[in-house]
């Protein structure tokens, strides 16, 4: 997929897994995917109350702390300034069928990827979305979380090429959730809005990180169910992730957004975001 | 997960994978259960059918067909009077995040596994089920599809131990679906009746089988939306499945079923459908 890969799985530098593996069999597992910036990564701490959240969510025996894995993480960045660090942990390789064996251990991948190259003008120029068929399914047993149960968002992405840099997803009810792999957020008369993600969507580090520098700002934020004429009649907007930063919308389905000050000004913050760990 | 296993990926014997699996990263695969019975595998074209339907409704390119998964089918049962093989199919290593490359194609892996020891006795005298609390969510893009993502039945498994034999699942509306490994009937007033499953749900092989072995009988079976008053006012019900056929319904969380004519001459059926190939 990339060039210059490295992969410990369970600490171990490998290119392979059992075949076993509860997340090959059920998608029973979640991931972080981490930006390396001058070496380090940015938001380190929101990325491991994530992950071991979602663990304790979905009761993985995990025989692994934030501290080993930052230990592992420092031994596969060594020397990389630029990448991304894709974290993966499964319930592990055991149980019979869909039952866990509550013995079995959680599997932890850790793999170092090249950074995708996104062009510098998304993040000045805006890019363009669409907005995609593929609707999310509403569960809130997982809802939130970053599990491996990503079909819907890999049918998503294939509904278009080149043609835009990312498209949106509604909900079964034709709310707007999320992007593929971004948060959204709307400015709409003077206040900020994003989509509440109780029912589906991926709470993104990077959203949180934002909604924490927005109230500490005094900056209101309303997180809200967004319809379909909401996000149509929004002036300004913005997606999110750990890895992009903040991309500007340009445009929706052709319609144009303008790149407004609260957009200006929480690129400004990514700097402080991307400098820090 | 049990002794004696073997697997092939691609072709090739080996217990391991690459972790760059999509099947791994985001569920994007698909997968069948079938049972091995005096050295064949039963309802081997509607396997493969439902299979190869999967591939087509999620875009894979599959470099192999039916023919050469029987032919590594064989290979793998040689010798083995009883069991289970498990063939997965995911849409391969490569792509960019969700996206996926047009030159990539499927990998497959086959298992051969140890046969699951049901008891005899829950054909015989029946099972006791329970209503998971888990529910399932709805998509029609995926309804119906034996993919990867099964996040949701592994929480619905894990809600019980050994008290039940098997779990009984709705979807968002409160609609009964299915068990976790099965798909249910109902006779209701002298009819049978089944859960439609085009928001959400598993088209097994042997529900297919079923249906077409009633129709051909000229027994009038109804695909319908079923409540929970509707389940809890059925006298006779059972649950499938290509792997343990037919299990008669004891109790559903306590209230009793009691296990009619329908049921038992369906489970005769049985002796011819695993009796063919």
């Amino acid at each position: 997929m990339t060039t210059a890969e490295t992969h410990l799985v369970n600490g171990v530098v490998t290119d392979s897994i059992t075949v076993n593996d509860r997340g090959l069999r059920y998608g029973d597992g979640c991931f972080e995917t981490m930006a390396i910036h001058n070496g380090r990564i940015p938001m380190w701490q929101r990325h491991m109350t994530r992950l071991f959240d979602s663990c304790h969510r979905l009761a993985f025996h995990c025989q692994f702390n934030a501290d080993d894995l930052a230990r592992e993480a420092d031994s596969l960045i060594r020397n990389r300034e630029q990448g991304i660090l894709r974290l993966t942990v499964t319930r592990g390789s055991g149980g019979k069928g869909y039952a866990s064996d509550p013995s079995d251990t959680a599997n932890r991948i850790m793999s170092l990827l090249s950074a995708r190259l996104y062009t510098k003008d998304y993040s000045e120029k805006g890019i363009d979305v669409c907005l995609c068929k593929t609707r999310l399914s509403e569960n809130t047993a997982l809802a939130g979380m970053k599990h491996l149960n990503r079909l819907e968002q890999v049918l998503a992405r294939n509904e278009w090429t080149d043609e835009y840099a990312e498209g949106l997803l509604c909900d079964q009810r034709g709310n707007v959730i999320e992007g593929t792999i971004t948060n959204l957020f709307l400015v709409h008369n003077g206040e900020v809005i994003t989509p509440k993600l109780n029912r589906c969507g991926v709470a993104g580090v990077m959203r949180a990180e934002l909604l924490d520098r927005m109230h500490s700002r005094g900056l209101s934020v309303k997180e809200m169910d967004i319809g379909i004429d909401l996000l149509r009649a929004g002036q300004e907007g913005f997606l999110s992730n750990a890895v992009v930063g903040i991309w500007p919308i340009a445009t929706i389905d052709g319609k144009a957004f303008s790149i407004g000050a609260t957009t200006r000004m929480l690129q400004q913050e990514l700097e402080t975001i991307f400098s820090v760990n």
